[in-house]
């Protein structure tokens, strides 16, 4: 061994660890082991933070309870507080996806508090002696009960932030469907011409969906809000005191300024996976309402002049190497994509839960990692759609009017005058020689001038549906 | 044509139709068009009843606001009762899956309502000029209010079941709980031994896994009762005079006796599947936590002699064609094979919402048949699971306290007395050697004998996790 | 017991059988045990056709060896070609999705042929004791070779009748890319105007697309050709004396007139999902493929005032209930669902291949039921498709001229000669003015009128892209 | 603008770049409009290698027909050689999920590439009148056919190294195989004690089962050589002349070493993700029987005293932060998420295949994510298991034999003896009472001892299977 490692040791036998890093001898074999993505734990502040907070309310608990000395329950308290304050998030380098239900996640938390820990007390790192990641740290913890916790909590404040990128996408439609209340259009079904509507009712709803998943995803983080902290190994709370789960949760909830609440029944609370599967399942109702509105936004946009050309969305770029002057939708485009991942996100995090066996579901790191990037994949998509394009969204108004006027579908205003047998006909005819329907309608006398004029004004046509969220 | 049909006719021309079918042209036009599946829509009797009352509700309406007389109101209310007393199911022929979001099953409804009606009245089937399908029965309608308000309370009847079901199967885990809570047994983690519980927690999770899901599903279909009756074509409420929207949901709720809301937002709601996803979301979670649960079964069930062997399912039927005596856990291989159909539902349900174009989804058909067949096969299998399996498990008693008592797992109630590093020598000896823990901690002198059998009694290592639900 | 039953005997003790059904015991407790879908397997014909060649063959084999008397041999032959003619196919009762492996189905499938066998040698149903079940129809099989057996058999001659269809697709389209091949049209990427194309391009594309799917599907059902018939119960071949495999595979091979393979490792073989994933996976393929076909001619034909417009699909029904006049693309619609399907059904059959454990899977019958979902909806989606959609395609061969005519994406045509800048600007000034681009070529004087207008035709634009499969 | 940027001008304007990067406006553009993910493509080294390959093939190939001067040409393929050196890669900076089809990716390349070669011909960085970066790094491409061309010719490289990952695994099976050959072990179906076999089959089952992925994902690899280069913007090779698709071809398969071909229909090819889809779902059936392996080898190595406990997978790490001397099976585990992820990212791949569009498909760049996490996924998982698992396995001989002579199972054999009838009532019995099977068959004189031990004997029982790959 040379000056620059320390000698740690484990079930395992003895390692040198570099000297002047944090993590320790589980950290070490868990960065031999797992090299699936290259991607540190580190790459998840709020992961980093939760594990922290965890630790600290774990600490305060202890302390509470006299297991854990005031002197080393302040340093671990002071180590954790230095990780929130993103002081050492480098030192989390062991692989999101690894094996062992979180546990090296877990070991590598233990090692750096402690040896932070050890610092604040005089200490080298690696005197675990004076306190020891396992036995001062861990205290009356499991990887068990602190992981899931920490997930938990990393997933509400991930949450929390869609939640406002999804607002602010949802005011950004809402908007629109105010600028373009009184655009007339014609509304199609199955892509086919339907009825007259307006442009802002067409915005509104994507405005109202959004509301809609903005409440749903809301009574989804609620649920996350439940932790089995005090749960240890399988839920039976082995080597938790009495007292310590309430007390730890306390602390936590103060740490984090979150409402959690434990689970009632912790056997179940440890091996269930339900609540992220409910998160899992809300982000894909989100995501399918949001490739559904790109979707649209690119059809109703496609041109310039051999499609529908409805609206125009603010060019961001130049769409072609070899076509001049060619622009593409292309940020509903990545919105389509990060749906698209969402929805695949969600069949893993499925098997993932499904395949839990017994007291624990040992492939929560696949899940931590699925989730999370459903969640900052979709705030970055609905903060680049609503800033880089829904806010320049214009409408070609006139484009608009007109195929109001030469539509066939205004012959559904008069299926309730004329009949619908009259109305086939009328719109059948109109279709075989390319003639207008009200031109029709007065030439077979069906209805007078002035009632058609009435009940054909767009505007009387469009009236009784809900213009805005 | 001969004596045995009927002439009608439609936007295409004119066909025979069999003289004694309730059904019209367009059903016809419909079972040519749509040979997919070979399963009519007479099979979904919870669609059939709720198209019924959909239609019932739209003839009071059309009748209070003075836009259909009460004479054919009246036809067209019978004929619609008659409907939904099982009378004329055989009537509803068009394949489950079709195009046309739905306006097939809306089109054959309005037919069987409106011919039963004629012959109410005195009139043959087929008299139109009488009572009209499209001018009388669909009056104020559109296959896409009508369509997605039926499926959704057809759901809401079959999530009724599926809950009940569901409570009948966590009262059976519940009873198990109740009579296993003095079998203690070693609790696995990652499928390794891990601490000590009691054969009586383990069931009280899979109870309370359960009631968690009601809770969810019970939130989940709170959501489907909103309806957009009155929408009709595209949700501007085209041809629906005032007060008929507001009129028909209340007959709507008053026939189906369910607190139907009309949604907020008609354009929106005509056009989205959230609570459809979000519904098959829910049921996905459902599938996984059975599916987990019925693994855990087969795994604790598994020998009879080179397996877990920890308890015993009931026998149900000889389990192999060729090993005579052998029995297998037929009963959750079977609930298994239901999660994972509606585990594949989802994304069927997932792509059919995200494919909506504009105005309106017009693949709800194989949102409805994927949905009926994940709660109605769940349905099946809760109850299968109760009944033929949970509630004849045993539980091998013997077995299960030598394995406590053989375990390494003890020694972790022991760390906090003895420390994390001095347990892992004890664990590591005991691996090594074959010997027990108790022996190696008296043998070193860690702690007294009393203390340690005291730490040691299973009742007190396993006792303070939550036994019931 | 009345007269009408007969009594029977197994592992769990005595039942009553109806007197006149053909199948026993195990198939009583099987659909008691088993009411999930209502879906017996003689809803999947093939299935019980390909159980009926495997006892046969199996019957020759043990005969050949020695192992069954000719008489009883003769007799079961017999039985098995009765079943293979369609005589006792309703005797095949149990429910598709079923545990046990697909033990119940074997069962149900050795009782049918033991009791007419029995008939067929003037015994009553029942008399076990002079030809049995298990003892002698099932001599040297095990459900865990027989029904995977069984499956692939059944599998070959589905896939059979889907490749016969996607054939009758490809052809349909293909004709209409001879049809077409003299119609130009603006050629999209992301839905904005790219360059010119001809209408038989891409009618031609979708043609070879089918081509390469049928050419993929090939290939995956040459690996079911691979059986395990002759493995037993765990792949060993215990109770299969030496020859029964090749023996069972040659009668086999000949039954069926399949180029069967028996599996090189039996232990292997007889756990392995691999052909059924791989198959599935390809079915996928070709569901995707169809399913993106289907939109763009959903999109192509969208209209008929405020869309593409650029083809009519063949109006087969009244599109709306409400909306005269309307015709809807229900056609590539249905397909769509169908694709919709087949991509959940891959979901559930790579749920069931994952569930698998040790030496054998015990969810092939939700395997069994998702493949033939998948193969049989496929091949009716691809007829419907074919002869109710498009055989029916026409052009609006002066809409989409006009497109080309007007269309900004001309000035790609120049870059090579005015290069990028210039053409950039060109195509932004059109856009900008709605000018034309030679109009501007022209006027900035960037090429002489001749080169222009022969770079500008759109027959040489269009030439040299591939126009025919 | 200050010294330290550049000025460059696109379709939008005018902007400022910094002077000292390689890439330009439409990179800048791009990293300004997508910023989901975080992750450049510079962390797909294949990608870049390819694109350079790209590129450098069409300047060959340009300058053979005669389109760029040599020292043109010959600047860009030594600036190609340096990115496929390596020394540029840093350069790559836009966000691999993207809108455009893969346009930013393109314009990122030509950019790079452009002012590499600038620099080399003495020009600084931006002087693109003599050097352009559309109109001649791109010079005959588009896009779309570059991009889908390098996306092919990554995989290749990608899936190469998986093969060889799928080798190191498969020996590591096979050498198990060898080594086990002689452990008799009870085999299991559905959990059930069912019988006799050696640990060497199970093993070699597992080698067998990749090498038949191996081959399959060989025969996918195989389509992936098709591409598409010299179809330009939608097929039809607007602005690529005469000869230019072969000779771009031929370079490309001369730098990259690849047997690539042009496909035959150039439309078709380019909107096609049929090769793509297809990897992904041989990928998938890789994940299914990798996570099938995985479960068995946990629950094979469950204990190490209430599990099955028949091997031992080597300690690679402590298994617990609470439970001292637990050693999980971390490496199984890791594989099994890894799995779980590439089944997910099928289904983004399949959903992102299916949203293509006419002529192009939008969504290629997160198919390259989606497969690139995939293949390196499985590839790191596939060493890992190898090196870190299997190679370290043991097996409890002792644990195993006592199974088989403790076993109902044996019964089986002698069921061709002494009837299922008789077979099955000695196995209840057995079951019931504990006693042996062959006590019993004595007992009851069904069979003479010598028949019955030579019966017996394990070996025998076991002999039939194939012991190795």
């Amino acid at each position: 061994m040379t000056a620059a490692t320390r000698r740690e040791h484990d079930l395992l036998g003895d390692r040198g660890v570099p000297a002047d890093v944090y993590w320790g001898i589980h950290t070490l074999r868990a960065t031999e082991n797992f090299s699936i993505t290259g991607t540190p734990i580190s790459a998840y502040p709020h992961l980093i933070d939760a594990l922290a907070a965890v630790k600290e309310a774990a600490a305060l608990a202890n302390e509470e309870l006299g297991l854990l000395k005031p002197r080393k329950a302040a340093a671990i308290v002071e180590a954790c507080r230095e990780v929130r304050d993103g002081k050492l998030h480098d030192q989390f380098v062991v692989d999101v996806i690894q094996g062992g239900a979180g546990t090296s996640t877990n070991m590598n938390a233990n090692e750096v508090v402690a040896n932070r820990a050890l610092e604040l007390l005089g200490h080298a790192k690696g005197e675990y002696r004076h306190l020891h990641p396992n036995e001062d740290v861990n205290l009356g913890q499991s990887t068990n009960d602190v992981y899931p916790t920490a997930v938990k909590v990393a997933t509400v404040f991930a949450v929390r932030g869609l939640l406002k990128a999804m607002a602010v996408l949802q005011d950004a439609f809402g908007r629109k469907a105010v600028e373009f209340r009184d655009v007339l259009k014609m509304g199609r079904t199955q892509l086919q011409d339907a009825v007259p509507m307006t442009l802002g009712q067409e915005f509104s709803a994507y405005a109202v969906m959004i509301d809609e998943d903005r409440s749903r995803l809301a009574e989804a983080v609620e649920l996350v809000h439940e932790i089995n902290l005090g749960a240890t190994a399988i839920g039976t709370g082995l080597n938790a005191p009495a007292g310590y789960a309430e007390s730890a949760r306390r602390h936590l909830a103060e740490i984090t300024g979150l409402p959690l609440v434990t689970a009632a029944n912790l056997v179940e609370a440890t091996q269930d996976c339900g609540a992220f599967v409910q998160m899992s399942g809300v982000l894909k109702r989100v995501a399918v309402k949001l490739s559904k509105s790109c979707n649209d936004l690119r059809l109703l946009s496609s041109g310039p002049r051999a499609g529908l050309g409805e609206i125009n969305l603010p060019p961001v770029q130049a769409g072609s190497s070899i076509m001049p002057g060619k622009v593409n939708p292309v940020i509903p485009e990545v919105v389509n994509q990060v749906a698209f991942e969402v929805i695949g996100n969600d069949v893993t995090i499925t098997m993932a839960a499904e395949a839990g066996q017994l007291q624990v579901n040992a492939f929560e790191p696949i899940i931590l990692h699925s989730l999370s990037e459903s969640i900052t994949h979709l705030r970055a998509a609905c903060l680049t759609l609503a800033e880089r394009c829904v806010d320049g969204i214009t409408a070609n108004t006139e484009v608009l009017r007109a195929s109001v006027e030469n539509s066939i579908g205004l012959v559904t205003a008069l299926n309730p005058h004329i009949g619908y047998t009259a109305a086939t006909d009328i719109a059948k005819e109109a279709l075989a020689t390319g003639r207008g329907v009200a031109e029709l309608v007065l030439e077979r006398r069906l209805l007078p001038a002035e009632m058609l004029a009435d009940l054909l004004r767009p505007e009387a046509v469009a009236g009784r549906g809900q213009a805005l969220a």
